[in-house]
């Protein structure tokens, strides 16, 4: 007889069961339940709400993914806004641009940061004391409606949009419109997207169809994340016209060895290739979407207050 | 899509889960895992190395079924030796019998005490404070090697018995004469004893023979346990003559009156007779036990290093 | 990598999980899905709807449990009324009394009787070809008030009453007092009556409840099954008015050793006492009980009809 | 209260949990244990030995990736040969190649592709019935061995090489060395090619390897596919010099049009460029192979025997 501890991801098809060999801390802050745990096959993760959020395995494919195609797509990104991100993992890509000469990361749960800063070391890698790096604990949002300043590259670091969540603001229209006033000219927006799942890419393709609705150029991209076990959707959107061009394999290439990051663990052009070819049935899906997000109609996934 | 944190318990037939639905503590003493949780259906709960040991539901269970036959038993208990129990629930039921005057308890995990003294007050309801108790941590063999005080009672409320196990020691005939010694005249054993589930009940039948090689009279008897979904066991023994008729239901019913707590939530006469007339399997497998717990021979409960 | 198959069954508190071997048949009747399987720990298995029904460790404890009080109270039971028990076993037991002559069977599902007949052999063991038994597939409330004949014991061995179920219209003061009606004198009713885990026993409550409200004795009892991992609840009914004294355990084993079956495995005179010496929460919760169950306000069990 | 019955993949990090809504079939044949369900959100879905095979849901992305690129890369293929594949939805794509004049289909158990006819109608739409179709039932491995014909295509639609399992002297070089004696001149080589998950593609990566071995040219290639919750390798193989030209997304999309099958659900040239363009670690782990598979050291992945 024996007792495992298992975090158990119920979904409307293929559930997913992680084992908790060891947990590290879990507590709630102000705003959500912080799980920190070791977990078998995938080392010390972070859960938010329950919900896998990055594993030591792992969490590389999706910080490279989401940081390097816009600052890859810019040709001197200097300075780079981020909402979210508490892991301090995408401000590590974020920097390795030798371009970059100022980060604002603005993440609304100190209680994470905190956290990430004792126990995420792999994650962040110090990347906190960078002298480039301003962090701000407050609402992203928020911290944008007051803000006068823009920015080369704005990266949406955000967890899901929930009925409930703290991100469901963040993936409307009207603050995809905030975030678009406040790049640079030339600026490119970048942020995760949700899951591309076939037959659950619903919230994927209304977050890309608003995105159409703000920006001249949108480009949806996607790879798998072990972690998750689902392939999952990223974007990146701007009014540069050649915004295609710019992220061409050959182009990429070029522009990494440009800002001195060409040695990444996962990212390179021809992966580039492989994320940014889209299946037939996303391309379709894309194609005939019709809804929006907005703030009277927000993103809003289910998460039952009773299980059973 | 939504995720619960679920403790299981894999077992050689009938498996349990447990939802947890917040984790209060969850922490590594030098000598176990100690897990806080809310349990849904149970409340608040207690898991060392991932083994449920008591719920707020159905705590009262267990701790007056390991106390009271006991102090029953005895015409005038005034000193009371308490191995393990961290929770401080045992303490605060033999705190009831109005004839005890000191209480030695001796729980091997400090940590364990100190945060049952925050989390568990529903548990202890202050009896740790009480002037008539006496906390030690330390391991409780040790302690009875080098004591000269004999008691009353002696109360076994430990965990279970694994090959690698903190309570093994504490399971052979070589401590429960060590315990006898302890025992002033007419004093009495009382301790939990394993499951007696139908099939999976040897520990508990190895336990009882033990100790009817080590005492006169002994009495197992058992109890249903919700939090546990298992018949659980426990005995008295004693080299009191006539230990039986004191536990006979009108005995019992009268030295409750006698000693002050006539009103418990689950014990009352009726209910000792329920628990102590046993199933005919249980009384054959016990007549037909041969094996013998001893230091060179101890219980050994697997406790399997990896799970798949 | 691999899989198993398990079926688990997701209780309000703690859920159980069940691993499946093999699984033997899985088939929908009429009336209900019928599942037979090996089940890890307990050999041969039985879930219709998907609740565990009876395994083969254990299904004697279950069987035995119905049968033999009822029988041993009654002097010289020549009749018996079986309602339900589709596997056999309970007519296994029945026969088991010397006294018995006739035994009129009704359970609705001829798929599972004929199933049971194939693969739950250690069940019936040959009992459906007693020469004193007559099987009629027939819901056993129609066949009851169509019937002129009078029976000294009836035996309800019926499923949970479930919202949509079956045995639903077989828990109601209606139906008990048509069983009544089909007692000879001294005639005796005897049925499982659900769970009386600690904090889930109103359904239980209910049933005793209505069973007082129709008969001048009622005594409820319990055992712990295996299969389930909870204490089941009985009970017997009668006019009789010596019901209580009939069924002290030194009437109860001098009727074993007059019908002939004194030599069970699981029931015996001290078994018997540990059955009929209830827990004082559940004497508190009988007599507080005010709910009864009727036609127009039957048990109805939530079955979830999606699970998330 | 309700049970459900879930179907437990468990892996080294994430385990993936089924939900069978309804068992259709579960038999054992002479070769394995075959389960046919109908899913939670995957629809009727076929397990063997436990491990998930196809859905309703997504087969045809499997189905249409294993048979299309090779098709897409043979001028004018007009034979094919087909080992395994039951269910009958290769067979069922590979006749949609309207220059195919015979197909011969040769799986092991007759039991699988009797239940395929009757369960799995989506799967085969009438397949096995179309005059250029030859079924035999015997192993894929002996029947070339005998056989003196020689293929356009051979397809390779096996089940996992377990230690124990059917299929794994099919993951050989001496096999590959087989089929491609049975391919006729510019003959290509299909197959599924095991899971290339971040961190578990140590399969995939020794066949690869292996391929290359054996012929001129090897194209890996890769798809995420929602019933097993992976990224999925395949790869075709041929001594064609200019393969990797043929199978250009210019060329796919013109010859799939010559060969009037343009219109597919999954596949198209720009999802065949998203399954041919492959991730730096992948690329990696191949250019970095060594271990090669034959008949003395045969893939052989685990499959415990006990579960804990």
């Amino acid at each position: 007889m024996h007792s495992q501890n298992w975090m158990i991801e119920f979904r409307d098809n293929r559930s997913n069961m992680y084992r908790l060999v060891r947990t590290e801390v879990s507590t709630t802050s102000q705003y959500q339940e912080i799980l920190l745990a070791d977990v078998q096959g995938f080392g010390r993760a972070l859960f938010l709400d329950g919900v896998p959020q990055s594993s030591a395995l792992d969490e590389h494919i999706y910080h490279e993914v989401l940081v390097h195609p816009a600052l890859a797509a810019h040709k001197q990104p200097r300075t780079v806004f981020l909402a979210g991100g508490g892991e301090g993992a995408t401000l590590r890509e974020t920097l390795k641009h030798l371009t970059v000469e100022r980060v604002v990361m603005v993440e609304i749960d100190q209680v994470l940061t905190d956290l990430a800063k004792t126990y995420l070391k792999d994650w962040h890698q110090g990347a906190f004391d960078d002298k480039r790096v301003e962090v701000v604990n407050e609402d992203a949002r928020r911290y944008l409606e007051k803000s006068p300043e823009t920015f080369d590259c704005i990266m949406l670091d955000l967890t899901d949009p929930f009925v409930d969540g703290l991100s469901t603001p963040l993936f409307t229209a009207e603050f995809f419109m905030l975030a678009k006033a406040h790049l640079s000219e030339d600026g490119i927006l970048a942020l995760q997207a949700e899951t591309v799942d076939y037959g659950s890419c619903k919230a994927h393709v209304a977050i890309i169809k608003t995105l159409q609705n703000c920006f001249q150029s949108v480009l949806p991209y996607q790879v798998f994340l072990p972690f998750y076990g689902l392939p999952w959707g990223f974007a990146v959107a701007s009014d540069l016209q050649n915004l295609c061009q710019r992220l061409s394999p050959y182009n990429v290439r070029q522009t990494l060895l440009d800002h001195g990051c060409s040695d990444l663990r996962f990212y390179d052009s021809e992966t580039h290739e492989h994320m940014f070819s889209l299946p037939k049935y996303l391309r379709n899906a894309i194609a005939d979407a019709t809804a929006l997000v907005s703030d009277r109609q927000p993103l809003a996934l289910p998460r039952p207050s009773a299980p059973f």
